[in-house]
């Protein structure tokens, strides 16, 4: 198919367009169902009863949801600012596309799970490893753009082709090991993920 | 990144289209699950058994869903006309968005709370500091554009960049306190929201 | 704000554009929440037992999901036929656009209270009641807009801005007092909904 | 309503990509929508408790998420290149194009039922009706496409408006009475869909 596709250019962007508008579906869809793992707690209560302990007891639930969020947001803004460079895809580029979807979509379950299970290294082992997935694929897809020329000659950033790229992911995978011995300390690491980007965005400007 | 962007035009605008429609796409999803929070009455029923009892306490559901679904829908009417005057954008407007977002995501569980504890001043302020949050973040977003001349010379109304675009979280806002007192006065004192709409709008065309 | 949008043209495209948009967005979520009211059987099994009369259970849900989809669909339809005539917008017009959609976003919840009740007439009656705002909601913006000269002169068909137009609505509204004497009967006058459409059309046609 | 359609050129690919994005709305909420399937154990655990035995019993949870997401996916890709040959639509495309979203939105329940019960005859042969019909759907829509000459001369693949393109549909067809013996057996032979489609690609690359 790759030939015939460098072949037909107008028709092309508009399959580019709409690949990357399902795209933006799936992540708005994914980001927005991270609201449903936030319990509205199932007690019967009356009138005087005091429902403040039970909205307490949400603390990593919405833990979870600002990471999520926050992790879901980041990645749809890679995503998008890489697809703004690419010029033409081939079928290798949409399934890796998929897959990166694949795991974008369990990102609501294991969030879900890390709420309700905050000290259990099952659960946070389960997110840090969907998050390592997310993290490797995405940079997979990067990197096979770049590799056969998918992108155009832009002048816009490399979005983490490089090993660099893979620093992210990275965090979430070490965090795996760590939650053997402690699940907490493991879901702290994974804060690190809001002083890497700017890091990184430093180091490439000054490049 | 900045300069990077002033430079760049015409596939800025399809970027621009982009965050527009994820925005979009979050806000309808958001919007759109408000509906299941309202609870299908969880009894078993002989065909003989009345169900009218067990619809009329779904009042604070639907009530709950009005509000929010109202107030969704003139979010979404307000970031749609801003973004209609938005000719750049930059890191900082992206951010905001989706801290936005990230609170707009909230509202469908702040609702379900508040249907289902209507009476409680914990769900009543819940529900308030998200609302509060949504309109001071969009206010934030609105003012960040207008400062940084983001904004094209249209003659679209400046959508409450200033002061008077604050009266509608510090509705939310001052019903916190109220709601320590009384609950339920709290939640009808959100109603003053669909009063304010109006009069601003008349103030501006005076103008 | 009328005399505005008449003035600026190439914006206004972009931005009917964008509430399209976001209304199939809504439509498109609310269609797809309706699988959430099909319940997958709560029970426990083991690997010898059967599993068919639960299924067979879910008679009532498959037959409010069929409806609910072919009768969401059909909005999606005529909503879509009748913004491809339309040339401009105007206030009312998006309020009465979004209270359509705030109607639209209840089906999924009263097709889940038909589907788990099915022989009672509260349920019924929630469900007719629903699909009557919907479509008289519908009609009037198609009447506004007629009215307000918002559509273009399109050789389309006017999409039920007159009084035919209300006929689908009034199966509903009329079984209304029919459930509060047989619930099921009132259910079986919904499928006239699968004839009225393509006897208009042919009406329309011989016109 | 085809004449009409056959006149008016530029609108028509406006209303075009309007069905497409619908149609990628419904296909990446129910895409995403398989993830609500994937429970979250619903235990009480201490600290201490260990949560791995109820993780791994997730087993045939994530197998039908993999399933229905990877079938779901390889759907919407078909669709999205089928239309991509589209110049024209009529009524019966958008009917059966509905038709086609109707089976979809199903899969996220029985694959719910199919990880909830994943031994039973009676959810293995739910979900194999299912992707079925969604087959057959698919390919008559392909063949009304080409038979009704609203592709257009394209060099693109016909996307199996022919018999080998129903050999998708006939692998669930034909595992239904494979399930009355096996159950297992008969989800073991959904994953031929994994070397059909390559077979088929080459297939047509040869000829």
């Amino acid at each position: 198919m790759t030939e015939l596709e460098a072949e037909t250019g107008g028709s092309r962007v508009r399959e580019l367009d709409r690949i990357a508008a399902f795209t933006d579906g799936v992540i708005a869809i994914a980001i927005t169902l991270l609201v449903l793992a936030i319990d509205v707690p199932n007690v019967k209560l009356e009138p005087g009863d005091s429902l403040d302990d039970k909205l307490l007891d949400l603390g990593p639930d919405l833990f979870a949801y600002a990471l999520s969020f926050a992790v879901i947001g980041r990645y749809w803004l890679l995503h998008h600012r890489f697809f703004a460079t690419l010029e033409r895809f081939d079928s290798m580029l949409i399934t890796l596309n998929l897959l990166f979807l694949g795991w974008i979509v369990l990102i609501p379950f294991t969030s879900d799970l890390l709420g309700e299970f905050p000290g259990h290294a099952a659960s946070v082992i389960a997110y840090a490893v969907v998050l390592t997935a997310v993290g490797v694929v995405n940079w997979m897809t990067v990197r096979h753009a770049i590799r056969h020329g998918l992108t155009g000659p832009s002048p816009v950033e490399p979005f983490h082709g490089d090993l660099v790229g893979l620093s992210f992911p990275a965090i979430f995978a070490l965090s795996i090991p760590v939650a053997l011995l402690s699940p907490r300390a493991a879901s702290l690491t994974w804060l690190l993920v809001f002083f890497v980007h700017p890091i990184m965005r430093r180091r490439r400007r000054e490049d």
